[in-house]
């Protein structure tokens, strides 16, 4: 890592002189929001959006970004070409900052943070054969913040590392909300089905939807576990996974078991619109 | 600060040498768990105890104290010595440690790290006139592990500081938990009532129902908000202020609206079963 550079409250720096304080909020009591974008050929894809969504996350903790819009994109640039990747993950991470007694801290100083990391693609078969969820009962805290708490995520890692699963697929009381780290839609009877509440705001999950609106009817609405498990279609979207497939939840087969005429269309017009990024 | 010492992976020093990495997942993913003891008379309150919780909370999350009790033990009575605090709390904090991806670590290298600070007690009035609680719906996710996560303890800090309050209590789905940090109790025909399910086992809880024991019924079980609305008198429990009437949880007056009989003899009982610590 010794060639790797992050941006640390108002510096860049190489990695391994980055210093958060033990005293940091963020560490000790888990206040903090973060966002994470991608690049395409090099270039921060929907970073705008992105933006927007921190800032969103941030005023619901009370937080504001400390440097401008601006300068967090010249600091981005900067530190994709230091750092050099093929193609990178950027991660915001935005916390209360220092407290002098475990619990108070002052939003005026809060803890900002941009680091790279090279983009992993995962494997191609999840695209063509499609993939599984698996399904838990949980609701996140603030579900429409993108605050750093992944606890359920960590935890079920295992369990989806066993099963062969991609993602923990959460419910709250029977009602379907969204992947651990992805947004998740359903398609019945040609309409595609988004949940509606208790979900972060996807912004890959809105370009597809945006790519899919001038033919597909799409509506915001509760989906319900029995709805899901029925649905004609499922795909999930994430920011460095794009849109994948879904082609079992749990034991149930959606559909035939492979991916979906619409799944497929969206797949397509997703590939066109990105390689015009 | 200068002269601050803490505790951090192997190693005594300086505060302001200590550094976490900006790839720490108690940082990137709120993976982390922690405890908090006090000082008596300079000396750590309940420790045993306070590990063995930590050990317990260390385990929900597949984490495990790289250092033994006995080490421990030894760092804490160098760091209370070092910081020569007049009554001290004591932290110790355990997160899954560094990620190279910001998502998967090694258990095997955890970030371990002890804090002390000076014991700042409150306002004696509440021992006096008892306080206040603010009620609101909300279960601590993996509630018996003492995690990082306090976005809604700190989200209603400002609640509970306009309406006067000590601290929020939860409840989940009617039925009442604990307060966001401190144990909560309630007392009905002479009979302790413990909350029993979704709750943190209680360390200054468990001391103040033994001594409780031989005169009073304590009985573990569903309290429902309404039970608790209409206890004969209320209390909390907690490491750093002990065990506090509660004479008020939202607009309703709990018993004579003054610190009731039972709770005014817990506290006796544990004014001399502390000073004999």
């Amino acid at each position: 890592m010794s060639n790797h550079f992050i941006y640390l409250n108002g510096e860049i720096m190489p990695a391994e002189r980055a210093a958060i304080s033990p005293f940091d909020v963020g560490l000790l009591r888990g206040y903090a929001v973060f966002d994470l974008l991608r690049t395409i050929n090099g270039v921060p894809f929907l970073l705008k959006e992105h933006l927007r969504r921190l800032h969103s996350s941030a005023d619901m903790l009370g937080l504001r970004v400390p440097i401008s819009d601006t300068t967090v994109t010249r600091v981005i640039e900067e530190l994709l070409e230091l750092n050099a990747h093929t193609e990178a993950t950027v991660r915001l991470l935005l916390t209360g900052g220092v407290s002098s007694d475990g619990m108070h801290f002052d939003p005026a100083t809060p803890t900002f943070m941009i680091m790279t990391a090279e983009l992993h693609s995962p494997p191609a078969s999840i695209y063509t054969d499609g993939a599984k969820l698996t399904l838990v009962e949980h609701t996140r805290e603030i579900p429409e913040a993108k605050t750093t708490n992944y606890l359920t995520k960590l935890l079920g890692d295992a369990k989806t590392a066993e099963e062969g699963s991609l993602e923990l697929l959460y419910h709250t009381g029977g009602i379907v909300t969204e992947g651990a780290s992805a947004s998740v839609f359903f398609v019945r009877d040609g309409c595609i089905l988004a949940p509606r509440e208790h979900v972060l705001h996807g912004t890959m999950g809105a370009f597809v939807l945006d790519l899919a609106r001038r033919d597909y009817e799409i509506r915001a609405t509760e989906v319900s576990v029995s709805d899901a498990l029925n649905a004609d279609e499922v795909f999930l979207t994430s920011t460095t996974r794009d849109i994948v497939p879904i082609v079992r939840i749990d034991k149930h087969i959606i559909g035939e078991g492979t991916p979906g005429p619409i799944v497929r269309d969206l797949m397509d017009r997703y590939r066109i619109a990105a390689s015009g990024a």
